[in-house]
């Protein structure tokens, strides 16, 4: 009988890989991306935390050292589909760009972390439960990125900006909606068709807007934090 | 003591309206009002038969003569996300109209769909329980609809049609995130708002499409059904 060598980590019975891409000894990732999956498939209401231990191949107590309770699973999630963008943003607004370009920067920076990820975090921020008072720090979040979008859109000249930065917010939240559908588009030109379609929506010219794209892409590229394009 | 009229209905204790507007003696409706606000509130998962019928004022036996299980009550709140728009669908690509004028009277009539009524339906389309076979009626629809969209949107001449067509039909439904987010503005203006941009994202062409829009509020008045601007 073959003995597995002390070097390698022995896999524990029943604790399935919910993420390939996940790192072993990361259990606290581990534990995200399981409770992402249920959350997701078996619906959060009806996900239990032992489940969510079960699939990290933890058990409770393991599990509630890191997250006391179902609702920080959620706090933690619903954080990643917002604090991406919020940091860049803080950050793009220092940058001595154009408008338009840091629109069309933050609309592709935005897109491209809700499509990020096996799992479609997006879709917890409308649970009935993610309106509990526990969330606020999320929603107060959003509204500053929100903001952010707001002052960008006016700083094109939109006509309408309130209504514009409803229509630009809302149609990056779209991919939420639909990326996951069976599409056929890759991330990086979904982002890209998102941050034109934020510029249409906003300035109402024509076009491809190939300059804006290309200093977006410069920008996008000297940000901080992990490479994104 | 004032004495109730006889020809006026006497309101039967524990029976809240959930939405002011819909009319006495229907109670097929009342029920579908009751289970779309518990569905919206508690969550789906959440909310059982019972308290679907104590909402309603009906005992379970009566709920259950107008909906067997809780899924033919999803089944029929998801049905109304997307049967009105599919319905004028049908109609309107037998009108003698440009698809510029088509599109912006879909993107319209879809849209002030969506945003009807006081709850939130379309976000019942991403509840995981939405995926089972049970409500592959729904779906099937939606893809109808969808392919509509991509009618007109290739009619309309866009260069990346299928990514477009995403685009323009996430922008609709991208209403289900934000509309009923504190909106500073009237279904209608979100409607017109949205129809516009679903032009600038198609045609990318600049302005305001009055020609079109009015093209399109002349076809919205004439089509069939209820009147909806």
């Amino acid at each position: 009988m073959a003995r597995v060598p002390a070097s390698e980590p022995v896999r524990r019975v029943g604790r399935p890989r919910v993420d390939p891409t996940a790192r072993d000894g990361e259990p606290r990732e581990e534990i995200l991306d399981a409770a992402a999956k249920l959350f997701s498939t078996v619906g959060y209401a009806r996900t239990t935390t032992r489940a969510v231990a079960a699939a990290s191949g933890l058990r409770q107590p393991s599990l509630f050292h890191y997250f006391p309770t179902k609702e920080d699973l959620l706090a933690e999630l619903l954080d990643r589909t917002v604090s991406p963008a919020l940091a860049f943003l803080h950050w793009l607004l220092e940058q001595p760009a154009r408008p338009e370009v840091q629109l069309y920067a933050l609309a592709w920076r935005d897109t491209d972390n809700l499509c990020a990820g096996p799992h479609n975090l997006g879709a917890l921020q409308l649970l009935p439960e993610a309106r509990a008072e526990r969330f606020s720090p999320f929603w107060t979040k959003r509204t500053k990125l929100q903001r952010g979008y707001r002052t960008l859109v006016r700083d094109c000249g939109a006509v309408d900006a309130e209504l514009t930065t409803e229509l630009v917010f809302g149609l990056v939240e779209s991919v939420i909606v639909w990326y996951r559908r069976g599409g056929r588009h890759g991330r990086a030109a979904v982002a890209h068709g998102v941050a034109r379609g934020a510029l249409r929506l906003t300035t109402g010219r024509s076009g491809e807007f190939p300059r804006q794209r290309a200093a977006a892409v410069a920008l996008l590229g000297s940000a901080p934090g992990p490479a994104v394009c």
